[in-house]
Parts: structure tokens; C-alpha cells; sequence
């Protein structure tokens, strides 16, 4: 890993770009925007993936003294799967992962940080098709074995020359480890997020890590952010796709902190297969069982990082909704709780405010029966059949508001539907970092 | 109207409540709950309407020095119309008033501030049966003649004696004006809001005035806020629902300040007839189309005053959505933008980022085709065709953002489908709001 000094590769001065010294940084150096979240976790121990070969570079998309280019690559054959933003206004870095993807293979991804390169039009299109074609010749690849993601600003066409001189920086610089390039993929984002899981598949233990970047504009529902998974597993492209979209429904889609959709949610999974085992092709595979738990808790891990990091969080909070006609309404009156703003300021002010998850229950448009509804805060009911639980304990609950972890609990007493969500709580905080963020 | 007294009553301390001394205060000391918003406009001139008498007292019903309680007379023969919440947990008032909707008469109106009387069980329910009976004991009408309404804290059921001995002590006092009622039926309301139309028909000059509450919690997507309306005009019961229904589709329905929809929002309708011209009684009756135009443009000022109280607001945004598939699509897409708090924290930042706007397009869920979508700010197109325009003036988008009201425009380029919503930005002023309402 990059660990002990500072490389500066000098590249000739096109005429186009007034900043096309490129620095390779110390990753010490690559630091975040910020002070971390008080709801931040420290980056885990991660082993490398054989396979898999990480590097940095500054590309120089902002004026910022770090590194905002990420180019991985991968060994021949890996297998690749995906879930994207639903977005009607998607960035060109998601249609170009979206086409690429039905390929099923690929050999390198390449990540943009600070500039999203979306509606950009014809030139944010010609902008990653040049990204994959620099690509292209230097490994001998494909077009479609290079995947590029980018987030920032929105607007603003990715500057070619910066993002070739980039990655010709990031070719000449040596391998990087996992905390270096989630410290590079990330925009807003206060600490770096990673996640680790194991699996055992035919007496072969595989490994499988993730990076995620993501702190606003972070609702994924039914998509999800800029996350990358690597494992060392040998799994077919279509059963990596099947166990990503299993784990991304109950991970990614099931948090939120502000119910903003971003254009370039991207979630990819690369398997390189260098564990050697037999390729696992569906769930009948053996081992297939132990990946795809792998999956889910790496990708549950990853959505409660993006969490801990939302914009302004203090608090980290879990909402149960049990009882409903069924998991998908469920999970629809779990995400309207979570995205209410009165409920996540009341949380802010450690108000047990039960009345607004009321509220917010209401307004789902959801099968809901005010007079069968209970709600929980902790594990101390404060309202049941239709009204407040009469001289409930008020000590218990001001206790666990006052806690960085919050739970509430709602049950609708009308079938067995059921979903958790996580988000975070709405504070000054949110409100000073987006309101200021471009300018 | 009550300009120059105080009146106090004190009925006998059953036991039962803390608080039955009630005072009749000048209405001059029904004071708002803080400095009026930026946004704020001056109390209109508005009539008395024959047949409607106002009477505002203390029921108490929090610890603070003002009015909470308005009861209005309204003369036999009146018709009622109302629209009323779609949560799915709405307030027994909620429920009372849809079922004596049917009826489509009206004798009386109570409003209760303060309290919200909602998710509390039965306890609410007889607590709305009881001040409709004593209202009918003191008017001696049907109790499908009283209407009642209520907001403020939810989850506590609201105290019967305070309500009678307030309902008693409104009996005693002199008619006030709408001043006074719109200041007494306001909970976190920063300024009384009320309205004034006129139309003619058959050659006699109607009057239609209202008052309306709300600040928080605004989001009446298909219902409404807490609004009274009342006029002269003789409308049977039956198309006076139909004018405010249609009024309520484009007016209430297109505002929100936080996206979240209220357990109590309620708008009513009365028509006293004491103009005295042949009963409106459909869209073909002489004078329906000039009741309606006043009807709407009656609504729309009150729904728009709801937006210039926003809690926390420092400016009034109205949305176009022009190109969609359909205007049902345009609302939503409207709705996803204005409930961005993404693009509500840029404009409180007085930054043009039009790339929150296309995020907001994109996640809307309705049909959208990111390369003919289009963006101004004021009357300066930002983004066309799928892409910023090029060199476009920042200067009067700059100094557009800098004022009050901003318009933000977009065109889908699809169809012909349009809306226009109304919201406000999100500040500070929301969190410390909200953080701390309860407690």
C-alpha cells in the first residue's frame, strides 16, 4: 500500500486544462471534508482480493489538495453485476454501466470524485467513452470490461483531459489498499466506509469486501449509491446479479437520509474467481447459501455506513413496522416515517414525539387502522390501540433518546408484512452543509 | 368586535381540571407565537357575512395567555361543503365532520386550538360528541349542525371541562371580528391569515371570505390545511362541495412546506344565502361560473398564505411544470421538487444548483426524458435539452435568488400536461422549529 511517500508525475501542458500537474498523494494526506460523524465507525482490518488492484490518483475535478480518482482493476474473467438508480435522469456513467452489464464480465472500474458528469448531455456521454477508451489501450481490454462511475456536482461535463491525465497517473502509481480508495471515492462523505464478509464454499473459505462512498441525496429505493463489492468468489454472472438485487433489497433500499434520489446511484459486485472453487451458478450451487449471506450482511453493513455518515446525522436510528398487510406496504410505511422531517428533527431534539410517527403512518397511503396501531420507542410502548398508552414510563424513554441509537418500533396489528429501514436524524447540521454546498 | 375590554368568566372548579377561571381577553393580546415571517402579509379588510357571527374565549387547553377557542354561529338553512384529510389516521374532529358532511347543513363551528385531540381512542371521540352537544343544547340544533376542528399536539385527548366552560364562556361573548378568529384559531402560526373574493350573481354582489391556519405539517397533497370559508351566497349543499373540491385541486393540493400531511387538516365551506338570489345549484345556474372563479382564487390565497408561514421560511417558491405526460404527472413531479430538501436548502442558500432539480425530475417516478428536459431560474434558462446552456447570465439568476419570491420553471418537453406548486425553502428556522415543539 501507498504508505510512505509522495509521487508527482508531470504531464505536458495541453493548452486546455490549467491544472494538469498531477500529484499522486500520500493517502495520509487524502482527507476527508470535514470532522467525522459522531455516529462514525472505524475503517475495518480488509484483505486485498487476489485479482484485484487498487490505485489512486488526483485527477484534480476540484480544487482540493486529494486524490479524486479511483481505477481498479481486474483479472481476466471476473464477473461482474450491478443495480442502478432509478432515476429518469440518470448520469452517463449509469446507461454505460447499464449496457455494460449485460456483457457480465469485466476487467477494471474506474471512479470520479467531485464532479457527477450528470446532464451533461453529448458531452458527458463522449466523456466516459474517452475514460473507457484510455482504458481500453492500456490493458487491451473491451470497452464494455470498463466500468466508470463519478458523483459531485451535477452540471458540469467531466473534463477529459483531467480524467486521461488521471488515469495516467493512476497506470504509473503503485497499488493503494481498501482504506485509500474509500478515502478517494468519497465526496461529502466525513469518514471512509468499508465492510468485510466471509463465506466458506466447498472448503474454501472466499472472502468478500466493499467500499461505499454517500452522506446526501441518499434515498436508493430500489437502487442504491456508489458502492463497490469484490470477492474472490467464482460466481457466474447471473447468480452475482441475483444475490446483489436479494441483498440490495434489504440494504441499500431499506435506508435513506433524505429522500433524495441521486442520478448516480451505483452499487457493483466483481467476483474474480481466484478462490478456485466451482463457479457457483444458482442456489443450488454448494456454498451458494453461504455467498449470498455473505452478500446480505456486507451490503447491510455497507447501507448502515451511508447512514452513520448522512449529512448533519447525530443519531442513528431504526425503524421496525411489523403487523402491516404486507412487507411491501411495510416497507412503504417504514420510509415514510423515515423520510418525515418532523420526526427526524423530533429526533434530533431527543422528543418522544410519538405523534408524528402517527403522522407519518397516516400519510402513507397505506393500509393503516388508526384505533389497531401501536408504536414502541426503545422497547417501552408508548401507544397502543389507537391511543397513548395510559402512564406509560417516561424515564426509559427519555434515556434512549438521549443514546446515539434509536429505535422505534411500530406495529399496524392488521397482517404479517414487515420491513426495518435506517436514517439518520434532520439537524442544523444538514441544513448549514447543503446550503452552501456548490457555492 | 371585541376592541376594547376584557371579559372574565369564572365558572365553578368541578375538580377535575386546574384551569376553569377563563378569561375573554382583548383581542389585541391574542399574540402569534413568535416574530411574524418574512414572508408574512398584512391582515386584509374583510366583511361580516349576514348570517355568520364569531365569538372567541379561553378554554385553556395549553399554558399560555390567549385565546384557543373559536366558536362561529352560522343562520338556519346554511350549507356546508369540506374537504378533509386522506391520512389514514385522521382526528376523530376529522371523522365527525365527513360523517355530518352528508347531512350538508350547518348551524355552528367550533375550533380548538392547541390540541389536536387526535389518536386518542375513544377518550377523543366523546370529547368531540360533547362539545357538539353542548352546542346543540345552547343553539338547540341536530348535532350533524356542529362542526368541529382542532389541532396542535397530538396524542392527547382533549380536556372536556376546559372545552365546555370555553365553549360557555364564547357563548357570553360579543361577536369579534375575522381578525381576532383567524388569531385564535392559529397553534405555531406566525401571522393571521385570511382572504376576501366577491362575484355577482343575478345582479347581487356575494361575498366569500376565509380564514386558515398552518405553518408545519404541510403537505395536503389531495386534501387540505385547516381553513374556513364562509359567504353570503345561497349555494345548495351539493355544488358548493363541487366549487370547493374543484377549488382544493389547484390551490391546497399544490402547496407543501414539509411534505408531511396532517391528521386533522380540514377545510370547510359555509353559504348562508343571505344575499338572497336563487340558490346556485349547479355549474349551468346563472352566477355559478363567477362563484367558482371567486371560489378558486379565494383558495388560492389562502393556500398561499399557509406557504408565506412555513415554518422557518425566508422565501415563497412557486414551481411550473410545464411538457408532461399529463397534469396529474406535472403535480408529482411539482410535488418531488418541492419537497427536495436538497433543492429547498439550495434556494435557502440562494444557490442556482438546477442540478438538485433535475435529481428531484429524476426521482419523481413519472415520465421524464433526461435529454429534453428544461430548467429556468426567474426568466433565465439554466439547462436545456439535456444539459447546461452554454454561457447563460448568472447575474439576474443571481439576483433572482437573492429575493423573496423565486419561480423556478421546468419544461419536460413530452406533452402538454402542467402544474404549478407552491412551497417554501428549508432553513435553521425549520430545525430549531422542530426540534423543540413538544418538549
Amino acid at each position: 500500500a501507498l504508505r510512505s511517500g509522495l509521487i508527482t508525475i508531470t504531464t505536458p501542458d495541453c493548452g486546455r486544462c490549467p491544472c494538469l500537474t498531477l500529484h499522486v498523494f500520500n493517502p495520509e494526506r487524502i482527507a476527508m471534508s470535514s470532522t467525522p460523524s459522531p455516529l462514525a465507525r472505524p475503517f475495518p482490518a480488509m484483505p486485498m482480493i487476489d485479482g484485484v488492484s487498487l490505485h489512486v490518483a488526483r485527477a484534480g475535478y476540484k480544487e482540493w489538495g486529494r486524490c479524486d480518482l479511483t481505477f481498479v482493476t481486474l483479472s481476466p474473467g471476473t464477473s461482474v453485476a450491478g443495480v442502478l438508480t432509478q432515476s429518469r435522469c440518470p448520469s452517463p456513467e449509469v446507461d454505460w454501466c447499464r449496457s455494460s452489464l449485460a456483457h457480465g464480465r469485466a476487467r477494471a472500474l474506474v471512479v470520479n470524485a467531485g464532479n457527477a458528469n450528470a446532464f451533461t448531455g453529448h458531452r458527458g456521454r463522449v466523456a466516459v467513452e474517452a475514460i473507457a477508451a484510455r482504458v481500453v489501450d492500456y490493458l487491451g481490454c473491451q470497452p464494455s470490461d470498463v466500468f466508470v462511475a463519478s458523483t459531485g456536482v451535477i452540471g458540469t461535463a467531466l473534463p477529459i483531459p483531467k480524467a486521461e491525465a488521471g488515469l495516467d497517473a493512476a497506470f504509473a502509481a503503485p497499488a493503494c489498499d481498501w482504506e485509500d480508495a474509500a478515502r478517494t471515492i468519497g465526496t461529502t462523505d466525513t469518514f471512509p466506509k468499508g465492510a468485510v464478509a466471509r463465506a466458506i464454499i466447498d472448503g474454501r473459505t472466499v472472502t468478500l469486501v466493499g467500499i461505499i462512498k454517500g452522506s446526501g441525496m441518499i434515498a436508493p429505493d430500489m437502487a442504491t449509491m456508489l458502492g463497490f463489492i469484490f470477492t474472490d468468489a467464482a460466481v457466474v454472472p447471473a447468480f452475482l446479479q441475483m444475490a446483489l438485487a436479494e441483498a440490495n433489497r434489504a440494504s441499500f433500499s431499506c435506508i435513506t437520509v433524505d429522500s433524495d434520489t441521486s442520478t448516480s446511484d451505483t452499487v457493483l459486485a466483481f467476483a474474480t474467481g481466484a478462490a478456485g472453487h466451482a463457479p457457483l451458478t444458482g442456489l443450488e450451487s454448494p456454498g451458494a447459501d453461504a455467498f449470498c449471506a455473505a452478500m446480505n450482511a456486507l451490503c447491510l453493513e455497507l447501507a448502515q455506513l451511508v447512514v452513520r455518515d448522512g449529512e448533519g446525522a447525530t443519531k442513528f436510528i431504526r425503524i421496525d413496522v411489523t403487523g402491516a398487510e404486507s412487507d411491501r406496504s411495510a416497507h412503504r410505511i417504514g420510509m415514510s416515517i423515515a423520510n418525515s422531517p418532523l420526526v427526524k428533527t423530533a429526533i434530533a431534539g431527543e422528543d418522544a414525539n410519538w405523534g408524528r410517527v402517527v403522522m407519518a403512518v397516516g400519510k402513507a397511503g397505506e393500509p393503516a387502522d388508526r384505533d389497531r396501531l401501536s408504536i414502541r420507542f426503545g422497547t417501552t410502548q408508548v401507544a397502543a390501540c389507537g391511543l397513548a398508552v395510559e402512564g406509560y414510563d417516561e424515564a426509559p424513554v427519555a434515556a434512549h433518546l438521549k443514546g446515539q441509537e434509536i429505535n422505534i418500533g411500530v406495529d399496524l396489528g392488521l397482517g404479517s408484512g414487515c420491513a426495518t429501514i435506517w436514517t439518520c436524524d434532520l439537524t442544523h447540521g444538514y441544513i448549514s452543509i447543503n446550503a452552501d454546498y456548490r457555492s
